[in-house]
């Protein structure tokens, strides 16, 4: 599938990773997750070279995973170490593909490319969801039936909230108000700010529950900054008009998107607010909406246009294009620019679905 | 897929298309329904041409369909007439195909090919649905799982009903009977007759209800006239042996057969009695007996016919032709020949499935 | 598909062919099947030569099935000899496909390729199964979604016991024991041999029930014998090291498998003990834990591979070869070159899918 190869992807939770395989489908491979006794993740191709079984129905054993279907032990780097059978040979060629995969700033990291180019030193960083930063953060995973573009475009345009999200993060001071695009480094900014306005319902409420009633009207900002290959962090907030923002009602929060077909992706998010940071039981309200948010509103929708898409590129579809697009358009724009060039830089990488057979 | 175009189909029942949006797929394309204040119909291509949501899980306002992403909304004509975002400026891109629906003799008829072509006089009319004709309608849509043609074979062929219908319908005089092909304009009839025989069960037990009992043998008459692209009128009726058959008890039927797609039709039915006109509770039995004979008998049957093809061409398939086909072989050639006619004399149309941007 | 077509399989059990239509894809082809009053049963393929309906849902009436569109009916040599409609005439190319069909030895053999290359004496037999062989057989049919040279990939390796079936078929012993090849006529036989070792679970088992408590060593034996295209047969047993195996405990087995479509099999088999040979309810359990082995071990592995391979061929994947792959090689090799030998032999047969109108 279309998709940036030499980049790191956010491949799981970090709890999602222990001494039970974890399977899941990344950029059209299967790939089987494991925990070594030491602590380090690893990722291997899900495919035994023997026979082809699935190696994620098999069990971990001392470091390693036995094949299901005939006992065979892979150990971290996919090389096998065990054969049960007769005189126990191994040949070289019963290896499978092992994946970079780095644990990182709560995240698993996982590089689909070529691996001699793999520098952790890419790893997008969030720093407001490292404790310490004043922002408490609610989390989840969601598998999600839509492209992962169709996905980044509806998380970088604002446009889209007064109409889809229109019980509790509309605001129509918002819609019509002042759009700023950034380029930051190799990431894309989209803001959108609005003064003097009425703030969304779900602020509204925020702000009675932990500051009391309010008679005046606020500011409203809602940022998403984009990085490739999937990346999005955002902030939004309001404030008393012509008060500091620092003094606001602020949630930072990142939607990590990774393609798992054409046609699916997994969705990693984080909900990051800087009040009632000790109320445990408003992260219940704070997954429950987000989950409403996005099960109920964004994904019908992004699976009903997907269905419309019908397998056909978007340009090819000639889009009329608002003003409220620049920022979505920008993003396709480069990341078509970096598929090209990844295209261009570099020899094809054997990525062959679900093979992991190394000759 | 291979349908005519440039011709009348029945798109709906006119109390489906009202001020809640009705999506359907007629040949391939998607189309979102609904009424204006002023009581006009309105057919509009169903996805949006900014980032192709679709329409139909808009809401109307004010005679136009927003859509449920951002909120556009177009017009009967398929014009984009606002947009809530920024500066509200609608390109002129912002179009979505509109098709000619017109709303005549209780049908709501689309047409699906070049809108300069579309001539109301063209719209086949059914005299004996309308009111006053002294026939008493019960009607009906149903769904089928199979192609078009499959379903016009079926309901010109008397022959199926003696082994498909054997219980209610069946007629073994009709099925040796004297057979009448007829051109009727641009329609064939395909006529069966018996006379002195011993008249179907469903006609017997109507005629003992409404006239009593009867010791004397019957006339049977079925007879069903198709007319382009995939329309049927039927008469059936009984009358006693040698009396004029305008007495008799009849039954004045339309099937009129939309295509979906190559394996699935829309089909909106009416069935029409000259006796027992102001018994209200007969049109539940009508509805009832109708419903079991297409979908408990016919359908399953076409489905599995259907499966059975896999694809192919009908006459690729070389079947074996008997004398009771040829009702049902003209009406194929003549639509081979009428779907010939239309390739060779008109530029294609743009009829790609559920695409309806307009550059 | 790909699978040798001038040999026979096995079709059915006998008690499955009756007087109600039995419908079986073999092959990729759609079959009917039905016995006559004389006994003889009957093989067709299942579509009417006139519309193309299928006739396993029509009835069999005097030895001949009635397709339920139009009645017409076919005798066992798939001619039409019947048409209600009309003047009853029958054109000479109202016939479907007959297929040779045998019952011999319990089992009902059908040749998918060319009839007159239709031998009967190819079919193999399986003295066992017969009645005076002193085993007593347990039978059974499942369904399987797996290509077949997977399942007998799996039916002739023994290695794969001992994680698969880790609970009650696994030896230690067996895995570390002799393996040995052997040609016999255009079989191939895989054994394996265990001396002085601990016998699997279930062995113990019947061991205890039928002959009592034991404190030796045995010795134990699995031997899988593949004939084309895709028969096993199996001897399985156990026996106090050092006496001769005539006096052990074994089971007789055969595993006959009928391809269906590139992904899915018809699985015929028995299991024939010489231990208990009049307990009736060890019927029961005996069939439970093959079913059990089967559905439960062996199918949900095989499925998954299957999903793993995607349509993609073993070779091209460079399988990792083992010592103990050596048999299930030889049989893939020489399935391999009887195809090739199939294919360049004979002329093509007319084997498209689900087509039987025979011009």
């Amino acid at each position: 599938m279309e998709a940036l190869r030499n980049i790191w992807y956010v491949a799981a939770w970090p709890s999602e990773i222990g001494t039970t395989p974890l399977r899941r489908t990344l950029l059209e491979e299967q790939i089987v997750f494991f925990r070594q006794t030491d602590g380090t993740p690893v990722a291997l191709g899900n495919i035994c070279p023997h026979r082809f079984a699935p190696l994620h129905r098999g069990k971990i054993v001392e470091d390693t995973i036995e094949c299901p279907y005939h006992g065979l032990r892979f150990n971290g780097q996919g090389h096998c170490v065990f054969n049960p059978d007769l005189n126990g040979a191994v040949p070289a060629t019963a290896r499978v593909r092992s994946y970079p995969l780095v644990e990182r700033g709560g995240l698993c990291w996982i590089w689909m490319g070529d691996p001699t180019l793999a520098d952790e030193g890419l790893i997008v960083d969030f720093p407001f969801f490292q404790s310490g930063s004043g922002y408490r953060p609610v989390t989840g995973y969601l598998h999600v039936r839509a492209n992962y573009r169709y996905m980044i475009d509806n998380l970088v345009d604002v446009s889209h909230v007064l109409i889809v999200h229109h019980d509790m993060l509309a605001c129509p001071g918002l819609a019509t108000g002042k759009q700023t695009i950034e380029r930051d480094g190799n990431g894309i900014w989209v803001k959108r700010f609005a003064e003097q306005t009425t703030p969304p319902k779900i602020f509204d409420m925020m702000w009675r529950r932990s500051r009391g009633d309010y008679d005046a009207p606020m500011d409203h900002w809602a940022e998403s900054k984009w990085n490739p290959p999937s990346l999005i962090s955002q902030n939004t907030g309001v404030q008393l008009s012509g008060l500091p923002r620092d003094g606001g009602l602020e949630t930072k929060n990142f939607h990590l998107v990774t393609p798992e077909s054409e046609t699916s992706s997994h969705y990693f998010w984080a909900i990051c607010r800087n009040f009632e940071t000790d109320n445990d039981a408003l992260d219940v309200d704070v997954r429950a909406g987000t989950e409403y948010a996005f099960v109920e509103q964004d994904e019908k929708l992004l699976e009903a246009l997907q269905e419309n898409m019908n397998g056909r590129e978007f340009w090819s579809m000639k889009p009329a294009l608002l003003v409220g697009d620049v920022g979505a358009v920008q993003v396709r724009r480069e990341t078509d620019r970096l598929l090209a060039a990844e295209q261009a830089a570099h020899a094809p990488v054997p990525v062959n679905p679900s093979s992991s057979a190394v000759a």
